[in-house]
C-alpha cells in the first residue's frame, strides 16, 4: 500500500527552489502541489520550468499557499530577513516547515519559530543538504570509530565561493536588508554545522572571530571566519568568504585518525561521492613514504543528497500526520546550535574579535 | 669530468642524521666523509650503520669534525638550543652549513649565523627538504598562472604528528633548554615556511596567535596555531600539534583555482608525489556536481626529496668553492623570514594571544 506523497507548497521562485522542487519531484513520498510567488506571472513561469504537475496550484501571494489546506508542508527559500514572518504563519497554518539556511537573522528570532512548530504540531528541518547523502554517515562511522580515529581533537573547515560582479553587486546574500549575514549565513552556516557535526553537536565554550573579516558597503560580511575551543581543548577553524574560488573542505583530526573531504557541501558527482580517511598515520625516518597511506573511502547513492532530504522529511511528515508521532527534535535542535554559533561569531566580529562565551 | 663531490661532516648522531646520510650517500655530488659525536663509541656505530665509506673519519668531537681540512660542509641536527654555538663555529671554520629547522631559538641567534657564514663566505641552508622535491615547482607554476589561480587570497597550513609516551616525556623537542620552541619550532616551521611560499616571501603585517596553546609542565608548545594577515588583504591560519594523528595539509586559494596538498612535508611515496588543482571551480544550482572537477597533477622523481636538497646544497658549494660563486642568498633570507614569523606567533602567546606586527 504506497503512502500518499507529501503534498509540497514552494514559497518564492528563488534559484535554489529549482532545485529542490527537482528533488520534490525525485523523491518517492513527495509531490509539487503548489507554489506562490508576489507575481502570479514569475510563479506560472517557475511551475512550467520545473516539472509542476499541469494540476499545481499556482497562486499569486505566499498566504494563498498556506491557506491552501491541502498543502501539507512548505520549502521557504525567501530573504532570511523574511523567514521569520512567513516561517511562523506557516507553522500556525499547520504547515510542515522545510526552511533555507541561515535559518534566521538570529537565534531569537528562530526561537520563535521553533514555538510556533511546537505549538502547531509541525516538523521544521533545515535546508542543509549534505547532512542526507549517505556519505555523512559512512564518515561519522569513521569519526565515531575509537580504534581508528581516537578522541576528536581537531576540525577545520572552509567555504569559498566565488561572486561575479553582479553577485556582489545585486545578489540577496550581499543586501543589508534581506541577508544581513552575508557569506557568514550563506557558506559560514555549512562550516559552523560540519563542526557541529564532528563534535556530536557538543557547543564549544569560546568562539573567537578570526581577523580579517571583509565587509562590504552595506556593512554585509563578505569575508570572515573563527577559531572555537570546547571545554575538553578540542580546538577548531573556520575561514567562508564570497571572494574566492570554490572550496569546500572539513578536516577532522582526532588522536589515532584523519579524515579529509573536499566537496562536503556538493559532492562532485551526484550519484559517487568519497572521503579519505587515514589512521595511525606515521612515516619511517630512513626513507621516504607513509605507512599506512590513507584509504579513499567511496560511497554511491541512487538519489542525489536534495532528494534525500526531501525524503527524509516527507517521511517525518508522514509519520506525524498519519502515524501520531511527534516532529523529530534533532533537527530544529541542531539548526538552533548553527544559528548560535553564528550569533556569536557575527557578536565577536562586531566587539572587534572579543572572545564570546557560548551559552545555550 | 667528473665534479670532486661535496665531502660532509656530521655533527651528531641525531635519527634525523640517518636519513641524511642516506641522502648524501645517493647523492651524486656529495659523499659522507665525517661524523663527530660526545662518544667516539656511537660516533663508529653510528658511521657503521649509516653507509660510511671504511676511509670515513670518525671523531669523538663536534670540535674534531670542524678542524678537519678536508670537510667541505657540515650537516648539523644538533638540539637548536646549540645551534649558535655550532653553526658560528662552523662558518668561522669555513664549512658550508647544512642546518637542521628550526635554525635557531630566535632571530637573533640566526642573525648571528647569517653573519658569520657571511663573513667567512660559506653557503647556508636549512634542512626543509619538501623545498626541493620537483613537486614545489610544479604546484609554485600553478600557483603562479593568473589564469589558472588568479590573485592569492588564503593559505590554511596543518602539521600535527601523534607523539607517543615516550616522545611526550623523552624527547628533546619536548625539553625547554634543548629545543624551547616545540612543536612551533618543529611543525610549525613547515607551515610558516608553506604559508611564506606560497606568499612569495613576502612577510605578513600582523601575527595573531591562535586560542587554544597546549603547554607542557617544563613550558614547551605541544600544539599552537596562528593568523597571519597581510597588508594586500591575504590571509591565512595554521595550526601544528605533537598530539594528533599525523596529517600534514597546505590549502592555497586564490580568486580564480585551489590547490590541495595532504602530504607536503613528507610525501606518501619516495618516487612519486601529487597534488590536487581547481580551476574557476563552479557548479550547477539545478543538478548536483562540479564543473570542472580538480585535477590530480602527479610529479615522479629519480632521487628523494632530501638527496634533491643535498645535490642542490653541495651544487651551490661547489660553485662556490671551484667556481669562486657567492653563496645564494634565498636560502638563508627565507629561513631568517621563517624564523621571523616563529618569533611573532610566539611573542603574540606569550603576549595572551596580543597580535604582532612583523617587523623585517
Amino acid at each position: 500500500m504506497a503512502e500518499t506523497p507529501v503534498r509540497f507548497g514552494i514559497l518564492g521562485c528563488a534559484e535554489i527552489a529549482r532545485k529542490v522542487s527537482r528533488a520534490i519531484t525525485v523523491s518517492p513520498n513527495s509531490t509539487l502541489y503548489a507554489v506562490g510567488s508576489r507575481s502570479l506571472e514569475k510563479a506560472k513561469k517557475f511551475a512550467a520550468e520545473n516539472g509542476f504537475p499541469l494540476s499545481a496550484k499556482i497562486y499569486g501571494s505566499y498566504e494563498a499557499v498556506l491557506d491552501d489546506p491541502d498543502v501539507d508542508a512548505v520549502y521557504v527559500p525567501l530573504p532570511t530577513s523574511l523567514h521569520i514572518q512567513w516561517a511562523v504563519l506557516a507553522a500556525e497554518k499547520k504547515k510542515h516547515l522545510l526552511l533555507e539556511k541561515p535559518v534566521a537573522l538570529n537565534v531569537a528570532e528562530f526561537d520563535r519559530i521553533i514555538e510556533a512548530c511546537e505549538a502547531n504540531g509541525v516538523q521544521c528541518m533545515d535546508g542543509t543538504m549534505w547532512m542526507h547523502h549517505p556519505r555523512e554517515a559512512k564518515m561519522k562511522e569513521f569519526l565515531s570509530d575509537s580504534q581508528r580515529f581516537g578522541q576528536l581533537k581537531s576540525i577545520h573547515s572552509i567555504f569559498y565561493s566565488a561572486g561575479d560582479e553582479d553577485f556582489l553587486k545585486n545578489d540577496i546574500r550581499v543586501k543589508a536588508d534581506l541577508d544581513s549575514l552575508g557569506a557568514l549565513g550563506d557558506l559560514g552556516w555549512y562550516c559552523i554545522r560540519s563542526i557541529l557535526w564532528a563534535a556530536d553537536y557538543e557547543l564549544p565554550k569560546i568562539v573567537t572571530a578570526l581577523p580579517g573579516t571583509v565587509i562590504n558597503e552595506a556593512g554585509v560580511i563578505l569575508a570572515c571566519g573563527s577559531s572555537l575551543q570546547w571545554e575538553d581543548g578540542k580546538t577548531s577553524t573556520f575561514h567562508c568568504s564570497f571572494l574566492y574560488n570554490m572550496t569546500m573542505d572539513i578536516t577532522v583530526v582526532g588522536t589515532k585518525g584523519t579524515l579529509h573531504v573536499h566537496d562536503f557541501v556538493i559532492p562532485q558527482e551526484e550519484k559517487i561521492a568519497s572521503f579519505s580517511a587515514a589512521s595511525r598515520t606515521g612515516f619511517t625516518e630512513f626513507v621516504t613514504g607513509w605507512v599506512p597511506l590513507p584509504f579513499k573511502h567511496v560511497v554511491t547513492t541512487d538519489l542525489s543528497q536534495e532528494a534525500c532530504m526531501v525524503s527524509e522529511f516527507s517521511r517525518l511528515v508522514r509519520s506525524i500526520n498519519d502515524g501520531g508521532s511527534k516532529p523529530e527534535i534533532k533537527w530544529p535542535t541542531i539548526s538552533r546550535k548553527t544559528q548560535l554559533l553564528i550569533d556569536a561569531v557575527k557578536e565577536s566580529i562586531d566587539k572587534g574579535l572579543e572572545p564570546i562565551q557560548v551559552e545555550a
